[in-house]
């Protein structure tokens, strides 16, 4: 029996996910896929059209037909009025592409695109720890920093598409330089590539030169070991969470004042380690926010894990063919 | 013949402004009376009470009948919910004061409260030089710093209405101490207040000092003394001036890599010396700001001058009138 259902694809540098979801926002089925993100740019497309076919011809397989709308969560800042992707951190090829329509070229006019970040939050908002709030501000920690906005029960999208870049937000104008170009933003401290920042200036070491001890058996930077030598109780480890800590509380408490919300929820790779970061954290919150309003506001910690991306960029593909 | 029209209420430190709004925001009557924000609590409910009477019986006179709704913006957070004014930094006896409670108890249940400088943004939302736009940032640098900001087309209320405290956040870190607690927010650099610490640090004066040539006939710090004075080449003048402007510049930055907003719109005295403060403040708007976002938005001065707080406050009460 046809069963109304959505794709969401989640790309990633590393791996491209790609889900079935139910109206009430289930994960009927996921494929995961390698990336492929250094290909050419109508490879990396092309990638996606491979892995949405082979998920709709398994749905059909069921009797479930065609996916009603697909999301497509993109990492990097890109036009949502005209569905061009402005630039991918993650995939060299994509500069001012109009992945939308070379995607709706393969696929039918059924294709939504959404920034990563605001489909993680789009996810945690529709099935995880935001849901049924209506004021919510969502950051998340990985390898970069993100967010989401829910304000009066609807994502910010901003004037283009271009909002929620949380990360770059100013905490420290005389700051380490961020990546994009600015000094001091949240992401200099309290993302993965911030936190490597900070261990090789406490040690005085050269950036190139991580300690051993911190790097996976790749031999990347890796805030899993940090964390694990910060539960043995390492000095810099711990240095490092606690200030990548004082800074996101500087952050949350200029977001509170902003925006007055319910519920601030983190997620990403980094917010594993609250523990060492949640203390000085909640000094500066206390410190820097109105009192009237940091004590109508939570803060929690994600709910859905990987899966909100999928989940997200389905939900953002739902609203779109609903009310078109 | 009957009128439709709505009331707009401005309560400000010095003076009482109230107005008679037609809907499609025309100033139809204006009265101004002394603020007496030292008095007791309820003398100053009594005080605005009065003086909605008085407009209503000259809006009768003219055959206009009634006030379909009173809109009063108010100093200070505010509970929207409840009506309860939390804190007022003008009127000391206000504190947990259910302003819209008393003001029903004399008015009828047509009163609606609202936070002055959202106040004052919905008024440039509605008639200034906002109108028409859906995405929008307004700052107001007057004593303090304050804002309003416009979604969507929608204004940003929060969980509980204590939103848009733009003026509250963190700028600096390690920078002054600032009235409400916090170090280094944005009203420390870019309100008058701001602006008379920066001119006894720059001089090494105890912060009591200010020189004299900075003081209006009363003694008091004057922000349009200082603006002479640095048209006039006072290097103290232009670097107070200049400093606030690079801060500005900084929480601009991150207001537009938080919002993507079309527009921001600058109000309040302060904002009268833009002209020594414009080059400091986009040397950092665009060295913080994503370039993509940078572009789409114009940074402009308010259109409406002292009547967009009564002007506001009228829309918020017609607006909460037809929704009801």
């Amino acid at each position: 029996m046809a069963r109304p259902y959505y794709i969401g694809v989640d790309l990633g540098g590393t791996n491209l996910r790609c889900a079935a979801v139910s109206a009430h926002g289930r994960v009927l089925m996921m494929k995961r896929a390698p990336a492929n993100a250094h290909a050419a740019a109508d490879a990396v497309t092309e990638n996606i059209v491979a892995r949405v076919v082979e998920l709709e011809r398994a749905a059909g397989e069921r009797g479930w037909g065609r996916a009603r709308a697909i999301g497509v969560a993109v990492p990097g800042p890109l036009d949502l009025r005209t569905g061009v992707v402005l630039v991918a951190p993650h995939v060299a090829a994509w500069r001012s592409f109009p992945l939308k329509q070379r995607l709706e070229r393969r696929l039918g006019p059924r294709v939504v695109l959404e920034n990563d970040a605001n489909a993680w939050a789009l996810g945690e908002h529709w099935r995880g720890a935001a849901r049924g709030r209506r004021d919510v501000v969502l950051i998340t920690l990985g390898t970069g920093v993100g967010g989401g906005l829910i304000v009066n029960g609807h994502m910010v999208h901003g004037h283009r598409g271009g909002a929620a870049e949380l990360g770059h937000m100013t905490v420290n104008p005389d700051g380490p330089p961020c990546d994009c170009g600015s000094h001091g933003c949240l992401e200099s401290y309290a993302s993965a590539s911030g936190l490597r920042t900070l261990v090789v200036s406490r040690l005085r070491k050269r950036p190139a030169k991580v300690p051993r001890k911190y790097l996976d058996d790749g031999g990347e930077f890796s805030v899993r070991r940090l964390y694990r030598w910060a539960r043995a109780g390492d000095p810099v480890a711990r240095w490092a969470f606690s200030t990548a800590g004082r800074y996101l509380g500087i952050a949350i408490a200029s977001l509170l004042n902003i925006f007055n919300p319910e519920l601030v929820v983190l997620g990403g790779g980094v917010s594993g380690a609250l523990a060492f970061m949640r203390a000085p954290m909640m000094a500066e919150v206390r410190a820097r926010s109105f009192s009237a309003v940091a004590v109508q506001c939570r803060i929690v910690r994600a709910g859905l894990g990987r899966e909100a991306g999928v989940v997200g960029a389905a939900y953002a593909a739902m609203h779109s063919h609903r009310s078109s």
